[in-house]
């Protein structure tokens, strides 16, 4: 028994994707769109179903967006504050009141893969995003009182893509891939 | 200007997604199909690009399966030796010959996106995957000679499901999540 095609291919949503460094600037996402893609994070696989994940949303031009932008680094304010949609993405990394939890192991690891699973998401209704860390974790941990066994970890921009992929020169638009052989360390 | 649908849902790969803890023990894949899992994995975002994974690949039943199975831990074998495919998860955490790498700390939150990847391709050709830890991570490295630079993270079984999600009770068919609000640190 097998389901499996036989000449299959890479999903184009993951084929095609690629981190924009531009944004349309009038885009915009509903709430109900903010909704799906938090549902698709908070469904995503982690270790012993420990879920250590938290996130700050702001929408681009609210109160939350305000409180963010500030605490971008100078690479990232060129294009970030086009993005319709900021996330910001939490690892829980210890037990709330202590420095140590069976799952630490796993914080980020967990976090990468819901993070992943909200981008699939928004790929899958054509939101574009692109993740980065150019920004001042400390400032934005201190700016929400995000609690001391959360670490901030990184920052997502979702919106429309405001040009194809490679088009533009710079670090997020890069495509070079290291092969399938070159990823592989053993196989038959 | 604003393409995204007035009714959105979760996409139904992200949405009937679950963890398996029984799968069908003649369900074989072909090459090409674990090729392209590894090319959606090769092809998820990293922080600078930096690409910091590499993979075993096991088919049931073949050398590197044989190498593999004697290391899981006792709660393993009774599930994991009838998945149609064992894929070992490294995540690079220096650069080689060192101890340190500037993108170390997202080494695991990387891999953990470029296995989420690998995952999401399998579903969209009905391939089932649950990761697990229970088995012997520094066997595994010694087995394999996996370089020092590289951490033995995680295994990922992947296969036809012999149940449906919620069907059996044991830790892989938990379906309890956080609600939306739970995992939203801030949003107006």
């Amino acid at each position: 028994m097998c389901k499996v095609p036989a000449r299959p291919e890479v999903h184009p949503a993951l084929a095609t994707r690629f981190s924009p460094v531009a944004f349309d600037p009038d885009t915009t996402v509903s709430t109900g769109q903010v909704d799906t893609l938090l549902d698709a994070a908070r469904r995503a696989p982690s270790a012993g179903n420990s879920q250590p994940w938290m996130f700050i949303v702001a929408h681009r031009g609210d109160g939350v967006h305000r409180r963010i932008v500030p605490h971008l680094a100078r690479s990232s304010t060129a294009w970030v504050p086009d993005a319709s949609l900021l996330v910001v993405n939490l690892a829980q990394v210890y037990v709330e009141g202590t420095t140590d939890w069976e799952y630490s192991e796993f914080s980020r690891y967990d976090l990468g893969q819901a993070v992943a699973h909200m981008i699939i998401q928004g790929l899958s209704v054509g939101l574009d995003a692109h993740q980065f860390r150019a920004f001042d974790r400390d400032a934005i941990a201190a700016e929400f009182e995000v609690q001391p066994h959360f670490e901030v970890t990184s920052m997502t921009a979702f919106g429309l893509a405001a040009h194809a992929a490679g088009e533009l020169s710079a670090p997020g638009t890069s495509r070079e891939r290291a092969s399938i052989d070159e990823i592989t360390w053993a196989r038959e």
